[in-house]
């Protein structure tokens, strides 16, 4: 399966849009105000520390999974005016602008910024920062619309995607992402089918998608396949060879031939099959005798669509072919996936086919969450889902709120106060460890001032919350992982980035170090969140300088 | 303001991106596999009708707004699959596939195909085409996912940005269009971007959609920049010009001695206001003398932000420029803008200014359009909202359901029957028509065959519920309008495409021609689409000849 090369730029994914778009502009216009202000003041050369950090976990749950670390390296690697941007920013500033300024633009680029980060695709949670930028004050500005851009829909849709995966609970099933009609625009079909296979699905029907990202690609047909056939009169073609003997055989009447008999077995007439759809099937069958899938609910599924579908599926059997399965689109998919698997046992018994009772049903008609929740405590033949709309637009909560906040300038640390506790920042320059408990499962995430010492294993380490001041507790890990490390300087990638594959694993990996109540759908339990002392300390005597010494009345 | 010519295909906004990303791939991999089996039924001739239309209105409403069609016909113009996307799909097809076939993919383009479609900006309603697609089966089949990305999001957005326009009531309010950060993906961002603005936003912030689409861009600047300074000594400009006279003047001086004035007047103690703030404000206003807008809410809005920006907007006052005024992202926002309405009017009286009370107060955290509505039941004194995730994203339903039917093959109309009677499809080739009442308001829509006579202004009309056979009844127009048209034949654009901003007028005249209670937030009256009596029948009669007849047990 073939992904992107670490930084290799050409065939890399999301990069070809982001390099034909050209993501400098794709910014808010007060990026580029504020750098010319930033400018004017003489602040081209302060140093600026800004953490990237989300305030609460999207799908009223407990733990997010971040994602598009790999495009925010490939935006710094291109990061640059280029003329023809700098032409269209002269016209929309105000005349009184130095050229000088305009000089000071053409020439910046990302390569006096650092970047930490989180590795993509790990579980992540609230006020932690999943990315530390760092440089000069006007460049690090410049970058926050469109890391954002790239962060947030990015991860909202690789959590989302966890979540269908963390609700099959184990079971055995496959799902496949089929929302590119109902994205929010192209690249939000694009992006989709990326993440929603990096958080675990198995596949997606978007072609493009399948040749970027090297993600396996799914579908059958459609409603109007079938609805092109009027009968097998329609096949101009009817002849198939056996896979092993090569024998040529009139698969049109063989597939009569078996739809007989099951009307028979199945007490079902033969003219309440639909001749539209018989014919269709047999000639998506005899298209794909390897790979037969057949969508069973364009008229009937229990009178017609079952039926055609399995006689066609013995004449390829007979033939020496194995047919995959039938896919339903309406209806009560809990009951009507049921009454499948049960003919497909009554055929298997009949003609003494092990695998006719395996074959795949899949589900497909506004799949959410909740719905696979709700079959799996009702009972159903379901093996595959298909998850278009409520996957892709994360219906849920279409946007995740990570923000990009300043919290150093020129070695002094910064705090964002506010009314709203939940608003206000964590000053400085921070790094986050992640604690381990017994059996290895995730006790809490610590942050501190970047020049305290490390936590270290088995000792006992206080963790405060950060703003209630009776939360703490001592806690001894059995392991401490540092969580930010360094991927961008002096212009240069600093580490290997992991291709597609590797996040993926990655993140079934990150997600197991969590105990399940966190996971859960229903109530789930928070995880923790720290500081240091010394940081709780520092943040709230900051807190308290800049807070406006007001009157009460 | 700069927009795209008819087909010019470069500078022309979307398909820049999309001819990047080029679009033949981006499709169902059904839609491909489905290709191939009218390849080897024969049936690449056959001629197709599809409908794209939708079943239900979003976000609670009775209306939508139809957008994307300038995108299709590009996507049209340039349909073909070159070498490397054969390349791609000859790896994922089975080996058996005959070379003859990916020759066929090869050498097929959109210039068969014709669009019928309702001008792009038209309000629309559900079971209507918005599009019709005729053409070779295959062809306009593998049309279908991109349509529909192209449409879904862009129809979606757009109805969205005009909800937010009639929910201020016709008041003189300005909406800018902040969400690029929480789109999904850089085309979601893109899109958001310029169909808000279609939908009759006054602005984006988005700098790429403004040099892409000649948007106009807003903004001012972020908490960040305020927390960057720490008090005037980080000033190392204090000069300001004389906008008349030329003379330089000691700006920090003059807005010092306005800070002093107005802590009196405001009764607020001088040391209260953030001197991080101050600075801020004051080097923004050195770099945007002539557009001054300023962030107030970092620090305590009443407390400090009204009052250091009042100091430098009279200092700028003092020298000839005028600001433009505040914009609030946090708290109450009825509340503060009241008391900043206030306090402008104070300063406006002491200063003898006028305009000081008409200074613009954005607000912009996290509106949506019930925010809207129930500001304007308490009472504000917003004149512009500023509006991101909600309108981007459109939270309260994340996906438009079109849909892309078959209704005719070769000349015979085709029904697609379902359980479900909102999804039975109206068979057949159809024209439809808008019939007008008293004061030119639009009464209802009127399907019929495409070879049915159109109905005439001035004459009875019978018009029949598509699927209730007991609604019905008889209008008699006072103008008629044929809804579809020919955008694409013959390889070629039929007529002249609208630009953005015609487009945009478009959208306030359609919706201008709607009934009040049809548009309105709350309950609002569902809008008639109708069938002729000849339609009706033939629906009917066909949906019985294909409804299964199943046993009653």
């Amino acid at each position: 399966m073939a992904t992107n090369g670490p930084i290799s730029g050409h065939n890399s994914g999301g990069i070809q849009c982001c390099k034909a778009i050209h993501l400098p502009l794709l910014t808010d216009l007060y990026q580029i105000t504020m750098a010319y202000g930033y400018w004017r003041s003489n602040k081209c050369d302060q140093n600026s520390v800004f953490d990237v950090f989300f305030r609460r976990n999207p799908f009223g749950g407990e733990f997010t999974v971040f994602a598009g670390l790999e495009d925010v390296v490939k935006f710094l690697h291109g990061f640059r005016f280029l003329p023809d941007d700098i032409e269209y920013l002269r016209k929309i500033l105000p005349k009184h602008v130095e050229e000088e300024f305009f000089e000071y633009l053409s020439n910046i680029s990302a390569k006096d910024i650092t970047l930490y980060a989180i590795p993509e695709g790990s579980v992540v949670f609230p006020k932690v920062p999943l990315m530390r930028i760092e440089g000069p004050l006007p460049i690090a500005q410049l970058l926050e619309t469109t890391i954002l851009t790239l962060v947030n829909y990015a991860s909202l849709i690789t959590t989302n995607a966890t979540r269908y995966r963390i609700a099959l609970d184990g079971r055995d099933i496959q799902l496949f992402e089929f929302g590119l009609r109902r994205a929010q625009g192209i690249d939000g079909g694009l992006s989709a089918s990326r993440y929603a296979y990096m958080g675990g699905f198995d596949g997606t029907s978007n072609v493009l998608a399948g040749k970027m990202y090297g993600i396996p690609l799914k579908g059958t047909h459609a409603h109007s396949f079938v609805m092109s056939y009027s009968s097998v009169d329609d096949l101009n073609i009817r002849i198939l060879a056996n896979k092993t003997t090569g024998e040529k055989v009139d698969f049109v009447d063989l597939c009569l031939k078996y739809q007989k008999e099951l009307s028979d077995l199945l007490d079902v007439l033969q003219s309440e099959c639909s001749s539209s759809e018989f014919a269709a099937f047999i000639a998506y069958a005899l298209s794909f005798p390897d790979s037969f899938l057949a969508l069973v609910d364009t008229y009937d599924v229990i009178r017609s669509g079952l039926l055609n579908f399995s006689a066609v599926a013995l004449a390829l059997n007979q033939l020496g072919y194995r047919a995959i399965g039938v896919r339903i689109d309406s209806g009560d998919l809990a009951y009507q996936s049921l009454v499948a698997y049960e003919k497909f046992r009554t055929i298997g018994d009949k003609y003494s086919l092990d695998w006719f009772p395996e074959l795949t049903i899949v589900a497909s008609n506004d799949i959410n969450e909740d719905t696979i929740i709700s079959l799996k405590e009702q009972k159903h033949g379901i093996n595959a889902f298909g998850i278009g709309t409520h996957l892709v637009t994360c219906e849920r909560q279409p946007a995740l709120g990570c923000v990009y906040k300043l919290v150093e300038i020129n070695g002094h640390p910064c705090i964002k106060i506010s009314l709203d506790v939940e608003k206000v920042t964590v000053p400085g320059r921070k790094s986050v460890f992640r604690l381990y408990g017994k059996e290895d499962y995730a006790l809490l995430d610590l942050m501190q001032g970047a020049e305290e010492p490390a936590p270290k294993a088995q000792s006992k380490v206080l963790c405060r919350h950060p703003f209630q001041e009776s939360k703490r507790c001592y806690a001894t890990p059995s392991k401490v992982e540092p969580l930010l490390k360094i991927w961008w300087q002096n212009g240069k990638v600093q580490q290997k980035m992991p291709d597609l594959e590797e996040i993926r694993s990655h993140v079934q990996n990150s997600l197991n170090t969590l105990r399940a109540d966190i996971k859960r759908n229903l109530n789930p339990t928070p995880y923790k969140v720290s500081v240091t002392d010394s940081l709780y300390q520092f943040m709230h005597n900051l807190w308290l300088e800049n807070a406006p010494v007001g009157e009460l009345n």
